[in-house]
């Protein structure tokens, strides 16, 4: 079985993160300056680890393993939030090219094919998934041309500085993958909490967007009895609290819901508001789930409508994403590695947050390996975990990717 | 007893409308060119009635009567609101002007004393009845030195801009007056709902504003579980719900309360709100239910903060206004007056919006009349009243005048 090298991974983590360091953080969004740099280094590094290495049309870097098939993919994102951690996204870009190494270096395992990869933009500067959607075939040509980062420039003309104009775009390769695994921190503070080390991701959680709208009238907030008023702010804030009291009725510990966003207009201390609207997110890894939050919304608008004196709507916010089920004999190779690395100290986990893997599921089996973040913070500055943990999760990993392999080939 | 020129009184109020008319509004807020210009064609308006005319340092307009006391001062404010409509305010100025003329034309009220006057900024511009605060004498010189316009011109180079630098102030003439009439459009429906012509006003209703503010932390809206959340929005969510729950079990149907603003930070669909903030205004005549309406609310604050997740704090957001009593006396002439001519039409009842007389009536005895608005608009160009109305209102008050006066007098 392969084993990792503790200074070499952790050595090439911090040189990665001094691309856009800033503060204990790190800027480096997708086709920013930094950005680039980063994935000419990486690319020498998994030159460096003897595989094919390239960059993509659309930036994506490969490390293509010199062994035939059967193969898995292992990797991450190397761009970051306009003001991210430090370890969100690369820390499986680093296991991949961890793990490729540590696998031709053990006589047993060099035979192995273990390709690497860096996906470009999860973190949607421009497209969110835009690297893994490209390279599974399933961007949307409309949505690429229409793209434009956070800062204005139009995702053509990001594409260009970064010298890839006209550079091929991979896509999957016919015959070669039986899936891609991805390691993660968690972004959320389960493990810490039960001082476990390993999180074996069994879903990633479906996400569903409503846009809560209430239409009154504008009124003086003297001279305008309750009685008359057509008061849209009442009624979204009614609604807002009802939505607190009825999801937890059928949520699991596990269920989020979030009203992020609330604006009433004109918003003046002595006005009625005559307009007010809310979006709320929620997110399940039970499909049956979301839609009874979206019954419930919609009886709770249905009731305010009924009144005649505020017109509610709800729509979809967003493209809705429907749960991802990570592969089950993925899952049970890297449960049974965390089993001999960690005894008893690792647990299966839905994954609340969204991962290239949402997209990468369609088209091929995918797992998931989370370790530990520290206090579970995440997409801020502030984001960490320990050493002890980055070099536990590579480690699983490694050996659960080997014995994937193996077991694909008929050598176990 | 004075009988009144309607057509002379409706020729007035259209030309004073003239003055930044825009479509159906007028734009002419305090110290505008076009409320100069106004104030000096009312002036001598004042001048052709017979009254020794004046603009004091403050742009007051003052037409103050040959006779000797005792004198009642009538009128109201003749700048506007930035985009407001044509009544308010001008509806009572010249109400103030056609009774001195009437007045003055009647062999039986020629000797009585009638002043008429147009108090400056009532709207705020500068400060919020800076004509009235200054003739009583309780304008804050620290307010007055930082007032400064909507449009961020400082009050002191408005007032040299308007030529009035050094222009002396009036302040009330010491045994002259015995009270302030003050007619104005109700700005409200009420009237025009029980088809009613004349509302004789029996308090301005107090007003207190709070700002109730909610801490919690900012974090990931997936994977922070509901359990570990601390979700400021949540809790302005409940406490705005419960303020529309409990407050109605004590109000009357007069009482109004309006939450015209509120804030989420930092306002995006995918992050759990660290911060809310939300303005709650509550009126009504009675100070004992103003008082428990702010226990409601720290009751609920209270609540809020022993769960021990969200920090949450109340405080006035605005100096309390304490209602205003209109006294007994001039609304019995008002009362009588009304019923004379609008038999059975009329009704008393408390202003819910603030004008002059909350100011005077801490230093003479106030009262006010209101005619109907044309769907309850206000504070806007469509705000309208029917010339009937407009016509009979003037005729009341002139009524009510001259028998306040000749009751002082002691001569019926």
């Amino acid at each position: 079985m392969p084993k990792i090298n503790a200074e070499r991974l952790l050595a090439d983590m911090r040189k990665l993160r001094t691309f856009g360091a800033m503060d204990t953080g790190v800027v480096r969004p997708a086709l920013s300056e930094e950005d680039v740099k980063s994935r000419h280094w990486l690319k020498e590094r998994y030159e460096d680890a003897g595989l094919d290495a390239s960059i993509d049309g659309v930036a994506n870097v490969f490390g293509r393993s010199r062994n035939d098939g059967p193969a898995l993919i292992i990797g991450s994102h190397s761009d970051t939030q306009p003001r991210g951690g430090w370890l969100d996204g690369a820390l499986g870009v680093i296991y991949g090219l961890e793990i490729a190494r540590a696998c031709a270096e053990e006589t047993d395992t060099a035979h192995l094919a273990v390709d690497a990869v860096s996906w470009q933009d999860e973190e949607s500067n421009f497209i969110g998934c835009l690297g893994s959607r490209s390279w599974c075939g399933t961007l949307d040509p409309a949505a690429e041309a229409a793209a434009v980062g956070r800062d204005g420039t139009p995702l053509a003309d990001a594409l260009r500085t970064a010298g890839l104009e006209g550079v091929p775009r991979q896509t999957i390769e016919d015959g070669r993958y039986i899936g891609y695994l991805e390691a993660h921190i968690e972004q959320g503070a389960y493990l810490e909490d039960a001082s476990e080390q390993i999180g074996v991701v069994t879903a990633i959680v479906g996400i569903r967007g409503m846009t809560i709208s209430f239409e009154g009238e504008q009124n003086h907030a003297g001279t305008t009895t309750m009685a008359r008023r057509r008061d849209a702010a009442s009624a979204l804030f009614e609604v807002a609290h009802r939505i607190n009291e009825e999801f937890p009725k059928i949520a699991d510990e596990r269920t989020v819901w979030t009203i992020g966003q609330a604006n009433i207009e004109p918003g003046a201390s002595s006005i009625i508001p005559g307009h007010a609207e809310m979006a709320l997110q929620f997110r399940d890894q039970d499909e049956g789930k979301l839609d009874a939050f979206e019954e419930i919304v919609g009886g709770l608008v249905a009731e305010i409508n009924r009144r005649g004196k505020i017109e509610a709507t709800a729509k979809r916010a967003r493209t809705p994403i429907r749960p991802s089920k990570m592969d089950e004999n993925f899952q049970e190779h890297i449960a049974r590695s965390a089993e001999s690395f960690a005894p008893r100290q690792w647990r299966r986990m839905p994954s609340a947050a969204g991962h290239d893997p949402m997209v990468i599921h369609e088209k091929l089996p995918c797992a998931m390996l989370f370790i530990p973040s520290i206090k579970g913070i995440s997409h801020a500055f502030g984001e960490d975990s320990h050493d002890s943990d980055i070099v536990a999760g590579c480690q699983v990993l490694a050996d659960a990717a080997a014995s994937i392999l193996k077991d694909a080939r008929g050598e176990t």
